[in-house]
C-alpha cells in the first residue's frame, strides 16, 4: 500500500524495496550460519568478533571455574540459598511474556505479564505443576542472595577488555519449558550463558528486522483479580507499544532466512547489539527448569553501529519515521 | 532534478534526502573531531578503534625503533641506497594525479598521470627544481633496494593483531609540496606514517561521500610526446571512470563539515576503510621533499561494513545504482 509522499519522503513500497536489497546484500556476503567456537576467545579474538557483529556460539564455555553457577545451582542449592527471600515472577497464561495477543473481539494488544512475589521454592513448584500459567523469573542483583550472587561473575573478562567497559547489567533468568520470549532486539552487546536446560534462539540480522513488521499497538497487562482466579487482560489507557507483528518461528515470513541455534547448559552465545531474537526454552531433567545468565554491555554509540540501527528502525516503521521508544 | 521512477526505485531527490538525514545522524553522534593519541595503541585498543571506525592521529608514534626510515631516510641515504635503480614516477603539470580536469573546450576528463622512469637522484632534482611539472613516486617493494626495504617493517604488529591479518600492501610515497591527491575512498584499513615533511588530510566520513557528487566521466592520461615537450592530455577511447566532482578543500560544499588533520614527520594516521580523503603535502626543510609510508589492510568483508559502504556508494551514484568499479 503506497501513500502519497512529499518530496524526499519515501513510500512504504520504496522503503521495503530498499530494505530488501540491503538484506540480500548482507546475506550474500555473510551467509546464514552461526559460527561455533569450542574455546573461550581471547580479548583480541572477541574484539574481532564484535567488529564483525555476527552471533557466535561458544560451546562448553565458559567453564565452571569461570561460572560456578554451572555446577552449583541445583534446585536444593537455590532454594536453600534463597530461603524466605521473595523474587518477582512474570506470569502469563500462555508463556508469552511481552508479546502481542488478540482478544476474542479481534482487538490486538501488547500484553505485559502479571507479576507476583514468591520464594524460590514456590517458583520451582509452580513451574513443575503449572498447567494453567507459565512462570518466568528475571532476577536482578537486589533479589538474589549474596551466596548466589557469588556464583555469577560481575563481568566476562575477555568481553569487558574487548569492549572497553564493564557490563551495564547482569541478569538471571529462571523459567520452565512453556516460557517464550517473543521476537525483539536490544541495544546491547549480549553474552548469554545457559546454566540448566536449553535455550532455542531464532535470530535475524538487523537488516531483516523490517520483515517482522513492527506496529504500534495498544498496551495491556495481565492481572489476577483474586488470588486463585485466572489471569485477565486489562488495557492500560493512553499507552501504546511498538512491537513486531510477525513470529519468525512460523513459516510464513518471506524474504528471510531465520538462523536457529540451541544454547545448551555450559554453552554461551554472543548475541550482537541490534540482532532480532525469539527465544524458546527446554527445562532440564532435574525438574524441568531452564536457568540462564546474561551480561549486557552497552552498545558502542560512536561510529556507525547506532546510526545504522536507527536507520533500519526508522525505515522499517509503518510510516518510515522514528517514534518514541 | 527528479526523474520519474518505477515502483520501489527512488528519485535523486529522495536519495539525497535520505543520505542527508543519515549524515546528520552520524555527525550528531560522532562530532567532527579527529581523536589524537600520544602513545602507540595496544592491539586491543586498536581493535576498539577499528570497531568505532573513526580516524585517529597517533602523534610521535611509531618511533624510530619501530620505523627506522624515520631517522635514516635522508636524501643522501636514499640516493646512495638506490644508486642506479629506477623508480616509476607519476608526473602531472599541476600536481593533481588521478583527478578531474576540464579542457579548454569544456570537456571534462579523469586524467591519469604520465609515468616516467628515473633514479632517486633524478627524482630529488626534479622535485627541487620543478617549475612546470610535479612529481610523485609510489614505490612498491619491487622498486626499492633491499637496504631501504629493511627500514620499513612489513607490518604494524598492533594493527595486524587487531585486524587478524597482515597488510595487503606496504607503499612508499615520495613527492614535493605541489603534489595533491584528489578526494577518493579506499576499501582498506589504512595506517599512514609520515617520514619527512607533512601530509594535510581533508576527511569526510562514508556517510558524507554523496556530497562529493561522483560522476562517470571520460578517461584520459597525460603523455609527453617528446622527451622535453610539455605534457598533453590524451583521451583513452571507450573508457570511463567514476570520480568525485567536488573538491572538499574548497568552500562551496553544503551539508558537510570536512575534518582537517595534518600528519607530521613521526606521526601516524589511522584512516578507516571507506573514509573519503583529499591529501596535500608540504616538503621538509632538507630539500622540500615529503615522504610517507602506508600499510593497507584488507577491509573486513564479513559483517555490515562492506554492505553499508556499497549502499552509500549506490545511493550516491547519479542514477542510484551500482556500476562497475
Amino acid at each position: 500500500m503506497t501513500t502519497a509522499s512529499s518530496p524526499g519522503q519515501l513510500t512504504r513500497e520504496q522503503r521495503e524495496s530498499l530494505l530488501y536489497r540491503l538484506a540480500q546484500d548482507y546475506r550474500d556476503l555473510n551467509g546464514t550460519n552461526v559460527e561455533v567456537w569450542t574455546h573461550t576467545p581471547s580479548s583480541i579474538e572477541f574484539a574481532r568478533i564484535v567488529n564483525v557483529g555476527r552471533p557466535v556460539l561458544f560451546r562448553d564455555t565458559p567453564n565452571a571455574n569461570e561460572l560456578p553457577a554451572l555446577t552449583k545451582w541445583t534446585d536444593d542449592h537455590l532454594v536453600t540459598a534463597m530461603r524466605d527471600r521473595k523474587v518477582t515472577i512474570a506470569v502469563t497464561p500462555n508463556g508469552r511474556a511481552d508479546a502481542l495477543h488478540t482478544l476474542p473481539n479481534g482487538a490486538r494488544y501488547f500484553v505485559e505479564p502479571h507479576t507476583e512475589q514468591m520464594t524460590m521454592e514456590e517458583l520451582f513448584q509452580a513451574i513443575q505443576k503449572s498447567e494453567r500459567d507459565a512462570f518466568n523469573e528475571h532476577a536482578s542483583d537486589s533479589e538474589l542472595s549474596p551466596e548466589l550472587l557469588a556464583d555469577v561473575p560481575r563481568e566476562i573478562p575477555w568481553a569487558s577488555e574487548a569492549l572497553g567497559r564493564t557490563p551495564d547489567a547482569v541478569n538471571v533468568w529462571i523459567g520452565g519449558s512453556r516460557s517464550v520470549t517473543s521476537v525483539h532486539s536490544d541495544p546491547y552487546e549480549n553474552i548469554y550463558s545457559v546454566i540448566r536446560g536449553s535455550k532455542h534462539f531464532t535470530l535475524l540480522p538487523p537488516t531483516e528486522g523490517y520483515t517482522l513488521r513492527e506496529q504500534r499497538v495498544p498496551h495491556a497487562k495481565y492481572t489476577r483479580p483474586a488470588p486463585s482466579s485466572p489471569l485477565e487482560i486489562e488495557a492500560i489507557p493512553d499507552s501504546t507499544v511498538r512491537w513486531a507483528e510477525v513470529d519468525p518461528t512460523l513459516s510464513s515470513i518471506s524474504d528471510t532466512a531465520p538462523m536457529k541455534v540451541t544454547v545448551k547448559a555450559g554453552d554461551a552465545l554472543y548475541l550482537p547489539a541490534g540482532w532480532w531474537h525469539h527465544v524458546a526454552q527446554s527445562g532440564d531433567r532435574e525438574s524441568g527448569v531452564c536457568i540462564a545468565v546474561n551480561w549486557w554491555y552497552d552498545v558502542e554509540m560512536r561510529g556507525m553501529t547506532w546510526t545504522w540501527m536507527s536507520f533500519l528502525r526508522r525505515m522499517g516503521a509503518p510510516d518510515g519515521e522514528d517514534d518514541e521508544v
